[in-house]
């Protein structure tokens, strides 16, 4: 399974970033690959005035186009996530085509990203957004993907379900900042794959130092050892990775974490009820 | 909160380990510390042929004696873990004396530390050993404290669990080995620390290059921001480390991770019903 992992630099509006994803999606599709991820937020810029002034439905252009190159390209898109309108509502929301080009799951961000650091970054996404409310998993020729959005990778019980509702990788639309990126950014991707034994994707716009909210960048991916398979810098660049499913299952036979739970003594449950 | 993790190169009989115990103990009180910690099996080598040879009850004049250190020198003394015989049974467990004297708690390794790497480790903990069924926290002056031991870290629910039931820090005797331990060890205190917002301390044996399991050392302290306080190499030494709960408050206050839990959502309960 190839992947390209697309650090885009997301621009104003979502006309100008629909121009630029083609243009990279291109790039990375001469490159044989199986999937391509886009960035949270790479329709309009990461701040909570952008996300109402933007916000789209499922059928909106800008996603019915992803759509249409998924299919021309023959591959599997994760669309990073955009402002999603439902309802009277605004989710932060990732999209996923199939090489038909056909819609097959959305993940919603389940956990909405508030903090207030001295000295360091304050946001505060429940102002504008409301989370969602579902687990996310879909299948591929070459195993189940779970899906999650950022600050989601914050909470060990949401990688844990996915696992064990059989994900064989994670794929995380994500954008750190200066404050969280260099303390906990690639921390927190290789503990989730160590702990989990499957790999992860971390995808995050380019740095743009004139931004309200300056992303950290450093796309990465990482393996069900807990090594780091490939990282970028700050700069809008394409990172390709493979996933070998055979390296995971040797790992899990190996050091058989998953089966070592004490389910007799602790239990995690999905309590969606779907 | 002021802690002494006292990585002790480990003899061949409990006798030899008490002595030098002793003397470990008495450098490290001399620096005013509130807590003692020594590594996983310190009173025998990490040897599932010594574990039943060296064997011990809760009475055991090795176990005293570790009573009496404590009253001795008015502190805390986590006393690593030794074989404990209960029954007609073995466990991996690790006893908790406070500054009277007093036996105050146990931990019994509660996941068995059973791996088979292809060209690297083999271990099989099971094969001799009962796995403990208790999650384990004690109360100090300075805030609750959890107890695992080695292998228990691999499982994020237990320290999540930890947490939850108000652990402000984690105690952790333990032995990676020459595998694991540069690929495993550090990570997984530091996300540990980082996903509970806690603080993490793994007492690990010096190396002995002689020994069946060699033992990575690297004796280590994270913060609740993840990040390493102190981390010895692998030689026999004291590391010091003082433990800071209202940078712990601080940091729960600025990124508030626990309270964002989606307990609606998902859920994680201690089945164990005490």
């Amino acid at each position: 399974m190839k992947l390209a992992l697309i650090q885009m630099q997301v621009k104003n509006t979502p006309e100008e970033n629909l121009i630029k994803a083609k243009t990279l999606l291109a790039e990375a599709a001469a490159e044989k690959i199986d999937i391509a991820v886009f960035p949270e937020m790479f329709a309009c810029p990461y701040d909570n005035s952008c996300f109402p002034r933007f916000a789209m439905d499922k059928d909106d252009p800008f996603l019915l186009e992803m759509g249409n190159l998924a299919l021309e390209h023959g591959i599997y898109i994760v669309a990073g996530s955009v402002p999603e309108k439902f309802k009277d509502k605004i989710y932060n929301t990732s999209f996923v085509f199939d090489p038909k080009g056909h819609r097959i799951e959305k993940h919603r961000k389940m956990h909405l990203f508030d903090i207030n650091i001295e000295g360091g970054q304050r946001f505060m996404e429940s102002d504008v957004l409301t989370p969602g409310e579902d687990f996310t998993t879909f299948d591929t020729p070459w195993g189940k993907l779970g899906l999650m959005i950022c600050y989601d990778i914050r909470f060990p019980e949401l990688a844990r379900l996915l696992a064990l509702q059989g994900a064989k990788g994670i794929i995380v639309p994500a954008a750190f900042n200066m404050t969280t990126g260099p303390a906990h950014w690639e921390l927190s991707f290789r503990a989730r794959a160590l702990d989990n034994q499957l790999y992860m994707a971390g995808i995050a716009p380019a740095r743009d130092n004139s931004a309200s909210y300056v992303a950290w960048g450093h796309t990465i991916s990482t393996d069900p050892w807990g090594r780091v398979l490939v990282q970028l810098e700050e700069k809008e660049e394409i990172a390709f990775v493979e996933w070998d499913l055979e390296y995971l299952e040797k790992v899990r036979r190996e050091l058989p974490l998953l089966q070592h739970r004490r389910t007799d003594l602790y239990r995690l449950t999905d309590i969606t009820n779907r």
